[in-house]
């Protein structure tokens, strides 16, 4: 497995074990340096827009000093929603890397399929199902156990 | 026009006073009480994300400690992007009251058609066209000015 998505799974496994739902993701340049990581983080911060993705890309423009990131990947361990689409395709990113889909609450993929619209500006190269099982048991095993 | 949507148009011209897309939203409880308000931020954040919807629904769950707004309406001057109508969908509010429409951008009834999808797993009632001409000029003419 590259780096950059082991590292989103470590951020995963982190939100998991704060009781956040476990998706993790990692803002990569060009060249390989991780620029900002981060897991869900909705319940620690009371804000339905915390999901890893938003919370990655707005750390990573902060330091960038820039609201594009032309030069830079993001590797999600799972699909991104549609809110998370369209601010990736805001911030220019050049690829998105995801591991399992999301027939329930993916958007690009699934639902809105944001990048495929016409009203999408800018879509990045898409690569999903990466370690896509790996994803999907971090997943089950988190609502399992909040179930149980 | 309501109190809430004449509030919304201040965010909106405050924001272009600032150099931002003008664009401006409120978030009101049942009662009538204003919540959180806000104005694009995006240059001034150097964040993609910092739309004034996603401001002002960051602030109201922050003010409410909760992630969920059910009895909450969200007054805005353009219609929502995806990423804004998702965030609107999970912060599970009642109601949004939007002025003009956004055929480019939106992600209500254009493009997406987010609450529409089967991915959707919370759609508020939709009033799109409230003082339509009014939020539309405020686009032109800062667009205009910024191209002169």
């Amino acid at each position: 497995m590259s780096d950059p998505m082991q590292r989103a799974f470590e951020q995963a496994e982190a939100a998991a074990r704060r009781g956040e739902v476990p998706v993790g993701a990692v803002v990569v340049t060009a060249e390989g340096q991780v620029l900002a990581e981060a897991g869900n983080q909705t319940e620690e911060l009371t804000d339905p827009t915390a999901h890893a993705e938003m919370l990655a890309i707005r750390a990573a423009t902060r330091l960038r000093n820039s609201p594009r990131l032309p030069d830079c990947d993001l590797y999600v361990t799972l699909e991104p929603c549609a809110m998370c689409a369209a601010a990736i395709s805001f911030a220019r990113l050049r690829r998105v890397i995801f591991a399992a889909y999301d027939p329930k609450g993916g958007g690009i993929e699934h639902g809105p399929r944001f990048f495929a619209q016409p009203t999408c500006h800018h879509a990045p190269e898409v690569i999903g199902g990466i370690e896509e099982s790996r994803a999907g048991d971090l997943l089950k095993r988190f609502f399992a156990a909040r179930r149980g």
